[in-house]
């Protein structure tokens, strides 16, 4: 199965490689990084640059595709028709159609989200919403076609629920020792409804300064 | 601090990205991805590339150095003489020398860990204890310069508890919300401890047949 990784200015590293790296372990898939020119596509910190291999043009039946989330690069994309047609007349065939964090207000804005359940980053559930579609809290949010999962660092656990799916618990259990993954969070801030206030308001601070202006900040907040 | 990513041929894509999209969240680090030659380094599924910004010539003072592990680019890099001097020259200056999966196999090779305390990918144990390091089975093994961390998804993990280390508790907090690090592994398969020799097997043999040509395979076992 070809599953094609979308490539975008500013997407965020991890959102692309955490579930590039567990379904590269899955023996039936075949991934492809593609964007609108093959290349160097610039991350949201420039420092991490990924290669295209492949245009979009040249990539039109994936039976995987995976949007990457990203700080701010998501707002061109939603302006760019060719990437939301790519989206709309890929999902037409793909057998399954997967985000990682902001990559679902991708999925959104070429409306292939509206009215239905699905989750992103926690700083982006308001924009998922007025983008048409209902937000769910859960980790990875599966609709059976499209799938889509929190921010960031879940890409990995929604990648593994996807080989479960495509290949079954054998061969996702394989893929889990493979990549060691037993993760040992050092502290119980991983999700929004368990952390303080205050962390939320720093956090919230920090991506906004970091480049996600969209991101409303206390600071901000005193002149809305 | 600048933070080098040290890129060569076959490396382990998340080896790389995990650390560094935590390292990249944290406000005082400065990633840099560096190579023998600056330019597109393929990672050991060729479909995935990551871009060397610099060559190890011009970035001999990284602060932070992290060495990702691969299936079998280890093994070129060991008998490579520029990049082991490199690891050996910055090292002398670094306050952290960190390495993810069979990346400590190269600081090892580099004699960096000479009778120290040491961990690496599960199945490569052997080789590391043949290198002459002390093999650890704990996640993240920090001496204090040097940190060493599992098999490829726990560069996440290291990479939290050397933020920590470098800019705090709360820092850290954030940094884990900001990526939403709030882990769902599916099954209990992440540390060979806990998986059945059967699948510990099936593990071995994949790895193999995905260019690991230094892990035995049962297959391999009988002509031992």
């Amino acid at each position: 199965m070809q599953a094609a990784f979308l490539l975008y200015p500013g997407f965020t590293a991890l959102d692309a490689i955490g579930p590039f790296q567990v379904l590269a372990s899955a023996p039936g898939v075949d991934p492809v990084f593609v964007a609108k020119q093959p290349g160097p596509i610039a991350s949201d910190t420039p420092a991490c640059s990924l290669m295209a291999q492949r245009s979009l043009v040249e990539t039109q039946r994936p039976e995987i595709v995976v949007v990457p989330g990203s700080l701010s690069g998501f707002q061109g994309v939603m302006e760019d028709t060719e990437t939301l047609d790519w989206l709309r007349a890929t999902s037409a065939h793909a057998t399954y159609v997967t985000s990682v964090c902001t990559g679902s207000l991708l999925l959104a804005a070429a409306g292939l989200l509206d009215g239905r359940a699905a989750t992103t980053h926690w700083a982006a559930r308001e924009l998922l919403v007025e983008l048409g579609a209902t937000v769910a809290t859960e980790r990875v949010v599966d609709l059976g076609q499209i799938i889509t999962s929190t921010g960031v660092s879940s890409g990995i656990d929604m990648a593994l629920h996807l080989v479960r799916r495509i290949e079954g618990d054998d061969v996702a259990r394989a893929v889990q020792l493979g990549i060691e993954y037993d993760p040992q969070p050092l502290f119980d801030t991983g999700a929004i409804e368990r952390c303080p206030p205050a962390l939320v308001a720093t956090v919230r601070t920090a991506l906004h300064d970091r480049g996600a202006r969209w991101i409303s900040t206390p600071a901000s907040n005193n002149y809305q």
